[in-house]
This record gives structure tokens, sequence and C-alpha cells, in this order.
């Protein structure tokens, strides 16, 4: 068997097409992922491994939370688990689409990192005050705290994020003002062990941040490989700045229209 | 109120911070999208709107169905609905997200549009006589066929891509060939009515192109603006060209290991 056809068989396998005929091809890849010195041991009660944990709520944008869900559960000995108030079906804001919570939020007392994604839900989240508790509670012991879109102004509910710099989803970054943060420009603001992205699809940049992070850098630019991460949008309006009033307008009314 | 707290409530709005208060902002989005002339009526029966079929199957990856989902869900007169082989949940290629598909293939007779994703149960839906016999039928009155990921070899074993150029996971493209397709550099590959995109997150770029097919290129631009994708991965190695057969070697050992 010459090497392309090797190459191809291992691709194959890894997409599925051939399962079994992939080899090791690298100790990298079982390389352990400490938590930091005295950090939390995962949920699942294995201390060498690394559990995220993704808050789920009625109303949440499904990319928010699958963007960083893609590209780190394939990270070396990171777990990542959906979360919500109950385990069970959760509506996204659209209501066109439903992902699972595998685990509710009294079962699950320790992660290693929290994603908050954002969504239509994020007001009556950051109300709730049961799921304020619980981010408060993960986050004494968290790795990493992080958010994704208006996810961020519920970790500023809980009152994670005073005398920070973070972001949020465009439209909503004066409301990081009146929860004690600070907006600052960036697809995603570290600040100490708190990331926040901004809207939706930033959500995989910071994951892929976060990979590396919790990994090294070489297993996060093979996730970003592994997601063909290589973005050529068809158009470049990505930003408010880029995108113009007219367009601001536009995406307001078409979130607004689309909301259930 | 002056203009710009206007704007901050019509934000707040979108985002479901202050439901209610934001106002109608221009006739664009209230503009109709017509399936092309004698095209079909959407499954849910109302001929005015576009109805876009997601497949599901166990093992698909999330991102290829939910990246497509995110930036078309909110696209005018737009219906954006999961369906498998049955109704209810279906696993993701990790075991670590679940999906909930809306409606079962035998209750979906129409789709204006097919979105067919890539992921570990590609090998077994290309095998699974219904879910090509179902594609063949939806595909013979839809106004788009397209595909993510290895999705494209799906499309390829239901016969619909021979003699055709498309695109694949980079990992799987020297399938394409073997089932008649042939291989063609790009985010995403038109072909008549088939588009098919490269791996994972070109599903998103896609999917604006999409948008822009079946509304216009404001919506798309709108739409691109309303999931902030404005990209910057903190690495430039989204492409195996860009990564080098190192990284492409780990991608593929990561993929593998990560399998449920």
């Amino acid at each position: 068997m010459n090497r392309s056809r090797r190459t191809v068989l291992q691709a194959a396998a890894a997409s599925g097409l051939g399962a079994g005929m992939v080899t090791t091809v690298g100790a990298s890849t079982a390389r352990a992922v400490a938590p930091e010195a005295g950090g939390p041991a995962s949920h699942r009660g294995d201390a060498d491994s690394v559990s995220v944990a993704v808050l789920l709520y009625e109303g949440f944008t499904a990319l928010d939370a699958v963007g960083p869900y893609e590209v780190l559960c394939r990270v070396p000995r990171v777990t990542v688990t959906m979360v919500a108030e109950k385990a069970g079906r959760i509506r996204t804001d659209t209501g066109e689409l439903t992902l699972v919570a595998e685990r509710s939020l009294d079962s699950v007392d320790r992660a290693d990192v929290l994603v908050v994604p954002g969504g239509s839900g994020t007001k009556a989240t950051m109300e709730n005050t049961v799921v304020l508790d619980w981010i408060r509670h993960i986050h004494r012991r968290s790795v990493w705290t992080t958010s994704v879109c208006t996810g961020s102004l519920i970790l500023g509910a809980a009152g994670l994020l005073r005398g920070l710099p973070a972001t949020t989803f465009w439209a909503g970054r004066s409301y990081l003002a009146d929860l004690g943060a600070e907006y600052t420009p960036g697809r995603f603001v570290e600040a100490g062990k708190i990331i926040t992205a901004a809207g939706v699809s930033a959500g995989i940049d910071m994951g892929l941040h976060l990979a590396a992070r919790l990994s090294d850098e070489k297993v996060a630019q093979a996730m970003q490989l592994a997601v063909e991460y290589d973005p050529d949008p068809p158009f470049d309006t990505g930003s408010p700045e880029k995108a113009g009033p007219e367009l601001q307008q536009l995406a307001l009314q078409l979130l607004a229209d689309a909301e259930r």
C-alpha cells in the first residue's frame, strides 16, 4: 500500500468511512490535560479529565453553544456536557431547533470550564436566581468561565464581570456598563479566568483559543483543521462597523421577527 | 428619548431584553421569497414560504447542521426543520450532543432546500437505501440540494453528483471521484441546483450564499451581522494546505479518537 493510499484510508477512518483502519500517529494526542494546580476535578469524577459544561436555557442561540462544543469536544481528555435547569429538550431562540441537555444544574456540582451562550432567553435567564446561583457556584472552582454573545450579560447579572473588561453581541454592548463591566473590542476578551466572546460565531474563535489553553497550540491548530475553519464569507458585513447603520437595523429586525 | 437610547432599546428587543420595543425599520424584511417558477410548495403547505429540511442521522457533525440553520432560519419566509429517518433524539458523532429531529423522513414529501451534513455516520448513511431514496425524492423537486462536509459523499451515493464539480471535507476529497464527481476547490461549489460545501464550518459560508439566493444580498449581509460573523481565528491552519502534513495527521487522529 503506498503512502498516498494509506493517508486516504486514515482520512476515511476519521470520517467514519473505514472505522478501525487509522493508526496512531504521534504521542501528542495522548498528552494529559492537567487542570491548574489545585484546580477542580471533573464533575464526572475523573481528576485527569477536563469537564466543559455548556449552559442551555429556553431561547438560547444554537450556534453560541455548538461553536465552542465543536472545537472543544475532540481536545484530548475534554468532555463536553450540555446542562440546563432541568435535563431534557431545550428550545432555541427561533423555536425551530431543539437540543438536549444531558444533565440538570443540580446534578452538576463542578466544571472545569463553563460556557454560557446568549440568545433571546438572555433576559429571563438574567432574572433566574436558580441559574445565577449555579453559575456563581461553578465559577468559584472553575478553571475558565466563558460566554458567547449576550451570554456575557448573564455572567454580568451573576456579578462576575464587575470591574472587568468584557465583550458581548454587538447590539448589547451598552448593557455591559450597567453590569459593572467595561466594553472592550475584540473577538473575545480574556480577563483573569473569564473569557467573553462577541456575537454567535465568535464562540468558534474563542473555542479555539480555549482549546490551546486546555491543551496546546498544536492541538488547537489541528482542531481548526478538523472543522476546516478557513473562513471565506461571501460578504464582509460581520461587524457593525463594517455593515453600517442600514444593515444594523435590518439585522435587528430579522432577529426580532424570528423570535418565537 | 434620544436616538442613541432608541437604538439601544431596539438592540435590546432583538436580543430579547425588551420584547415589544422594536419598531419596523424598512420594507425589505417583508419581501416575499418566491420559490422558482413552478417550484415546490413548502412541506408546511404554504406556497409562499421556503422550507429548508436539514437531514439528521446518527453520527452527524453538529456544526455541519447548525451552521446553515443559524444563518438561514431568520431569512424572511424561511422555515428550517430537522428531519431524520425517525423523528426524535439524534446523537452527533462524538456522542456528547443530541439534537432533536422534529419530523420523520416519511412525513416530509417536499422541501425547497435540502441540507445534508457530514460526520462519522456518513458511511452508514451512504448505505441506507431508505435515506438515499428520500434524498432522491426530495431532490427531484427541490430548488436547492446542498451538503456540508462529507454530506456530499451521501449526495454522491444517491447518484446526484455524477459528472458534477463538487467539494467535501478535505480528508474525503479523493472519494468524490469514486462517486462520479470532480473534486473542485472552494469553500462551496455550486453546480446547477446542487451546492456542496467543504468541511464543517464551511456550512456557514455556504448558508450565507444560500441566504442571498433565497432572498437578496442585503438580507444575507444582515444575517452575517446578526451572527456577528467577522471571523478572526487565533491560528491560520484551517485548510490542509495551510496546516501541513503534521497537523493533518493530528487532526485525523483527534477525529478518530473522539468517535463514539
